[in-house]
């Protein structure tokens, strides 16, 4: 599934997803409107309208883009009728040939883990059956619990050559709190003497982990694993490094947009083969018709909205990368 | 809540909690028959299979024990299905008096972490009503985002009264991996001099942020907070110094019986007012009947053997307790 994204992303010359976060209040009147006329004020109206406004913008983007994200919280607040918005936004996605990475930060201990990686990527088994309970093609991990929270995802993403993205260095602005500790790393560099160990910040440490993990989960061919980590565009000068300690990585890149990330902070999320990054927006791309920037669309043109705020988010990043490509 | 649950564990003199984390192959032949006849071997098969056998495990020890902990990803990994059987299992725990913790392990950025605390703990808006996602009393939650993670939580616990467990030390043999490693703790102790910061652990880190959280977070009467911890059963060094910089925080103790954790290990997570910890049992109560102490009550008597382990486990804490208490 890397291999697909990657030639999605050549395709398409957009390394951009689109993050499927729907919030009610994004959605316009006229189809909440229709949604609550048809189901009320429920928990099925709210989820029908968050599936019938993705529907519009998934099919104003699905030409023009390799992937989408869909944010798993946005659905689940909504109880079983958000989470099955999420499934049919999942199925109608892959329809649509896009690759879909499923925003879902799980992870726990080993047996349960395992749970949520075949639930999310896999296939479970009932009496004699394999069944798919989500049927994403890339999942996003939390590490907090090493290894054994990580492995059973390292399983699935082999047998049914999936995906996942650690969380390295989250977007948000508190992710330094635990991510940024200088912590007594064993790895050693160019720098180490006698075997001391140095002191490095705890993201570098996961990135170390995700670059092991991933030399354990390469597909048969091709340059980049199966295993990717995020990192928030939000914090360059961090991605720059953590591009070099995790070179077969793809990076998933959230914060652009809406979160103060711009194109030309993100070109050291890439690798000089102009690949190894991808790019999110979530609300800068989906409610783009509330920026005063897109406002002529109005609310019956969302999807349009959708669609412009995608090819500028395409220039930004594709000019970003041309002006890096001359420096070299 | 928090008042509920310190309630509950005095009157039942009991303070376990059943881990509701069922595997297909937990369940009894019959069960599984029963409910792949009326389903087939489908998602909704296998979750009607694990309904019925949570219902029959609930009804054998719900007057033996204060509360439950369902754990999510052993519902989500049959998709929706699954989901709605967890969502009958919290309802039915609920109906029966227990208070539910939902395992969920959620945590993402501010705006996203809000919408997992409204559909786990709190009301989500749709149009002019406010309802109720899945309705768990508490939830635990994944701290490597930091407090932005965190703090929706905080918010919605204090509106609805409710709580969380923050996972602070965790019960798996490679949790230490990132947990265990020394940071720069900003943290004074006793001996710091001239400011100088100390090498601590990144457990410690956080049970200090999970101390500072819950400070945050008070019922208007009690001694502890609507701000918990998860540490492991499996590590019970670190449980007495993280009961020691926590005094207001509930431990929610994994680990218990399968994983190794035994009465003894537990004294030190709990005050010495006898309270402030919560230990869980999963597989050794759900699953008692396939342990050979168990064998005797067969298949059909699953929930009575459930039911027995609740009591041996029962007997095992109060006895390390009083042991305990002598020696003070």
């Amino acid at each position: 599934m890397i291999n697909k994204l990657i030639a999605k992303i050549r395709k398409t010359n957009a390394p951009i997803v689109v993050g499927l976060d729907p919030m009610l209040n994004y959605v316009p009147e006229h189809i909440r409107k229709a949604a609550f006329g048809q189901f009320g004020e429920t928990l099925e109206g709210a989820a029908e309208a968050i599936w019938q406004y993705n529907k519009g913008i998934v099919d104003a983007v699905c030409d023009l883009v390799p992937a989408v994200k869909p944010q798993i919280a946005m659905y689940e607040q909504f109880g079983i009728p958000g989470l099955a918005a999420f499934r049919k936004t999942v199925d109608y996605c892959k329809e649509k040939d896009l690759v879909v990475i499923g925003d879902v930060k799980r992870g726990d201990i080993g047996s349960t883990s395992e749970a949520y990686a075949v639930g999310h990527l896999g296939k479970v088994q009932v009496g004699s059956r394999m069944l798919e309970g989500f049927g994403e093609e890339f999942a996003t991990v939390n590490p907090y619990l090493g290894s054994d929270g990580v492995k059973p995802f390292l399983k699935v993403c082999a047998e049914e050559k999936k995906g996942i993205f650690v969380l390295v260095k989250t977007s948000n602005p508190s992710s330094g709190e635990l991510q940024d500790r200088l912590v007594k790393a064993a790895w050693k560099t160019g720098e180490d003497r006698n075997g001391e160990t140095e002191e490095r910040p705890l993201y570098e440490v996961v990135g170390r982990y995700v670059a092991a993990w991933g030399e354990q989960c390469m597909p048969a061919e091709g340059a980049y694993s199966y295993v990717g980590a995020v990192v928030g565009a939000t914090y360059p000068e961090q991605g720059r490094l953590l591009r070099r300690i995790m070179p077969k990585a793809f990076i998933l890149v959230p914060g652009y947009g809406a979160q103060g990330g711009k194109g030309a902070d993100l070109v050291h999320f890439f690798n000089e083969d102009g690949l190894g990054a991808i790019i999110n927006s979530s609300r800068g791309i989906i409610a783009a018709y509330q920026q005063e920037q897109y406002a002529r669309f109005g609310e019956y043109g969302y999807a349009d909205a959708s669609r412009a705020a995608v090819l500028a988010m395409k220039d930004d990043i594709a000019a970003a990368l041309e002006q890096r490509s001359k420096a070299f």
